[in-house]
Parts: structure tokens; sequence; C-alpha cells
């Protein structure tokens, strides 16, 4: 496999009909060399997320094929959750593991997208290390106002034109964001209170974008399932920013608000590195290193 | 490689000379499929902790040699530190990682042993899951009073004869243990105090033998480098007994003592999950499960 492995993470707009998520994990999974990391359905964000990696032309070829199967399966028109999106494959990131670059990952973005919009007639919009204009590098600018708004405004208004295809939506599949980036770890932190304006204050306050931890996206949300608020967070740069740091912040300004914490949740998979600095952060480790860890010795080892 | 993967982490009785461990890791590595995940020097406890993995008859015969070299450099007799010992390769375990049960290890450990006992003429001690006698399960059993005191009792006493070789010592390389066992976590807590005898005393609070948590070997050393007393710990089961517990259990009895905690070390490396479990815990979260390592994930999948 000549040494390069990437992942993909495509989120779906569906966490409640297993049965749809099942079917797109098929899709993905009938590329050859692809290897299904895992997937769960998050039924408060109505979100399915499916995880995979190899090398970069099985990954591609999953991709595609996983969208083109939720284009088939998943009516955005239908859809309600808490969570932002533009449509059926809300969001597909290539993300580099091993031998490869992310600026060899934003092109494989490229390509993969135009065959998005021309085989499938999804409208592209292009992100982070892909983003081919630099407002677009934020995948929140791309999401701004979800499918609802960016029906609208695709054909109408030019900041808002897909990349690639379109520039009316897909009627029933809306848009996809397609990017490449570094390791996203999406990170929740629930409150022992139903009150979200405590979540959302707390979001506010430790995000990157109103001046609080770098590289941290946050925000307020409501669990209906559990009654609770959470911070619910993205950090798009664990080694800059690590868990422990977000979490003692997160604690702190609930402390302060008078909140406990209830518990966190990891969603996804997380590479090893992110948590063992948390662990080694709490363990008061002196010598801790990456090259600590065993699995990613000895991957880097069977990889070549 | 049929999908088994085994490591081995001789431990070596020099720790000051960087030079002859470094001969010892060639001579390890230049069995070919030997994976090098790493090796260093302790100059306080006077050791050479090496580690590698691979197919097992590849790994089997790269101890070998580390073994014959260590025999060749090492003259237990001018070996000074503050970890027993009883000879030139102390110890040497393999390990089951994937697709290998521990009883198949501990029949490789047996050839092995056999194998250094004809050629090279060093008494061997099998222990823990490749132990012939059931008190030599416990590698304690078998160094108690170190290298000084078996010289003597080896030959003098049948309960204290090599299982294989022997029964007289090998004059410079002494006697070594070759045995099967689960992932050993090598964690040691550093105290902000000189006073040895509170690190002993936390020390049995706090271990198996006197009753303590299960699976955790623990002694009091002094560290002269630092002037601190340090609790010094193995963890044969970080599954039933994790680094957090015990951490937590060393930094409670350090503070009832009125002792601050200066920090922990890691020796070798450790499996991710150890580490993930350890974060898990700090960072409350409600969902982790081993299955979230990226690494462990690609690497179950890629041994196949």
């Amino acid at each position: 496999m000549d040494g390069k492995l990437i992942e993909c993470v495509p989120n779906f707009s569906e966490g409640r009909d297993r049965g749809k998520v099942e079917a797109i994990v098929q899709a993905i999974t009938s590329a050859a060399g692809v290897h299904l990391l895992g997937w769960e359905c998050d039924r408060d964000h109505n979100r399915g997320v499916v995880t995979f990696a190899g090398p970069p032309a099985a990954v591609v070829e999953g991709a595609f094929r996983g969208v083109r199967k939720a284009v088939e399966l998943i009516d955005i028109r239908s859809h309600h959750g808490v969570h932002p999106r533009i449509g059926a494959a809300d969001v597909v990131p290539l993300v580099p593991i091993e031998g490869i670059t992310l600026a060899e990952c934003a092109e494989l973005a490229h390509s993969l997208g135009s065959r998005i919009a021309t085989e499938l007639g999804v409208p592209i919009y292009f992100y982070e290390a892909a983003a081919l204009r630099s407002e677009r590098r934020n995948l929140e600018n791309i999401r701004r106002g979800g499918w609802e708004a960016l029906r609208e405004a695709a054909a109408a208004d030019p900041s808002r034109a897909p990349d690639a295809g379109g520039p009316q939506l897909h009627p029933t599949a809306g848009a996809s964001a397609v990017g490449a980036r570094k390791f996203l770890l999406a990170f929740n932190v629930n409150l022992d209170t139903g009150d979200i304006g405590v979540a959302r204050r707390i979001a506010r306050k430790i995000r990157a974008s109103s001046g609080g931890l770098p590289h941290v996206k946050a925000m307020g949300v409501f669990l209906e399932s559990r009654g609770q608020a959470q911070v619910s967070m993205n950090l798009t740069d664990f080694e800059v920013t690590p868990l422990h740091t977000v979490f003692e912040a997160v604690r702190s300004e609930a402390e302060a608000a008078g909140v406990a914490i209830a518990g966190s949740e990891i969603i996804g998979l997380m590479p090893a590195e992110a948590l063992a600095q948390a662990a080694a952060h709490f363990l008061r480790c002196e010598n801790y290193r990456p090259g600590r860890i065993l699995e990613k010795r000895l991957l880097s080892n069977l990889v070549d």
C-alpha cells in the first residue's frame, strides 16, 4: 500500500433510522481496501458518523459510494436535529494518518468533490485545507443558517455559491462540504443542569471565535433524552489545545456558575495520543511522549 | 505474518554504559522480522530495557541474540544498582499482543530458555505463565536476595535450583528468568521528599502482597540523581487495577503522610489502552471503550 494511510469521517444527516446508516456503511465498505473503523448514530443530533481508513484511492472510492447511498436514502427536507447541516452527506473530511500530507489530502478532496458534483448532482463546498476561498476554511461559514438558508442563498448570493456543481442545491440531498483537515476530536461535556443558558455561556467563554481557547469550537445544546445541557465541542488541533485543557476550562466555568459536571462523551474514534496526553497531564507524568504508545510504534513499522 | 504478534521486553543489568546497551540492541535487531520499539537506560536502577515486537519466531530469535550479547558484555559481579537482579540478562518476558494466547507465549518461553541454557551456559528460571513450579509464577521468589544469594543457593538448595541448565550459575552472567506474562506497566511516582521511609510505607500499603491493590507490586527506592524517594511499581494487570487507581492511592497515602507528589514516570512503552482508561477516568468520560482508539482498530485490521 506504498505506506500512505488516510482516514475519512463523513457525517450524514440521519441518526435515528439505523437501517439507513447501515446501508451507507455497506456502500462505503464495498470499496476494496477500505477498513471500517466504526460508525454510530446520535439520536439527539440526528446524525450518523462513519469512520474508515485505508490507502488514499480506496478511501476516496469508499467516500464516493457512501455519499451516493446517502443521496439515495436521505431527504434533508424532513430532517430535524440540533446540529447545523447543509445536506444528506453533510461533511466529508479526509484526514492524513500516516505517510501523507494535509496538502495531498486537499488534492484528493478536490477530485472527490468534483466527482460528487458531476455524477450525483450535489453541489460541493470545499473547506479547511481544501478551501478554494479563504472564508470557507471555516466550516461554520459554509453551514451558516443550515440547509434552510443555503437553499435560498446558493443561487442568489455569489458569496454563498458552491465551489463545484450547483448553483441550485440538490432537491432532496442539499449540498455537501468536502474537505481536508487535521484529526478532529469531538468531545462533549454534560452539565448537571437542564439550563441551556449555562451551556451557551460556557461555550461562548471557551471557544476560539470569541477569544477563548485556540482551535476550540463550542456550542451549548440541550439533550432531550437526558434533560441535560451540554457543551458540545470540536477540537481542531488537539496538540495545541488538548482535551484536558478544554475539560478543565469547562469545569472551572461551570463551577463558577454553581453547576457540576455530569460527565463527558467522546464521539467517534480518537488517536491514542489525544487520550494519552490527557492521562499524562492528570497523572503528572514527567516523561510522557507519543513514542511511548505501543500501537503507534507498531503501526508506523507495519505500514512500510 | 499469519496474524500473530508478540512483544519481548528484556531487562539487562546495565544502565550506565550506553554503548553496551546499544550493542545488545543491535544484536536483537539483527534478527529478521524484529521491530525495535524502543530502549532506554535507567542510571539509578542501573538497568537497560529493550522493547521489540514481531512474529513469534523472529522475536524469539532476537531475544536469544540479545541475551548472547549481554552474556558477552556484562559482568554481574561488578553490577550495582537499586533494583534486584540475578544476572546480565536479568528477565526475558514474552508478551502476547495480537492473535496469540498467553499459553502459546509460555511454550515459546520454554524453547527460548532451553536454548539459552544449552548454548550459552546460563541457567534459566521460568516465571509467571511459563513457570514450571507454582512458587515461581512470582518473579520475586526467583530473584529473592538477588544474584549474591542465588549464586550460593542455586546448587545448594533444591528449592532454588534452575529449571534449565545449572545448577551452578554462569560465572559472569549469573542466571536469567524467562517468562510469559500479560503486558506489564512500569510506573513510578516520585515524592517531594528525600525520606525513603515514606516511599516504603506507601509501597507496603498499596501492594498486593500486603493486602493492597490487586496486581500491584511496589517498593520504595531512593533516587540519588534527584534526592527524591520514589514509589516504584509494576502493574501486572492494568485492566483490573488501572494506572489512575494506583496513582490516586499513592497520592492519598502521601497526603496522609504530609508529602506532596513531585511527578510520575512511565518506563518503556505502554499500550494505548492503559493511558486511555486513565484519561477517561479523569475526564469523567461516560462512553469510553478501547474500540475508540484509532491505532488499535487499524492495527487489528492490518495484521490480518
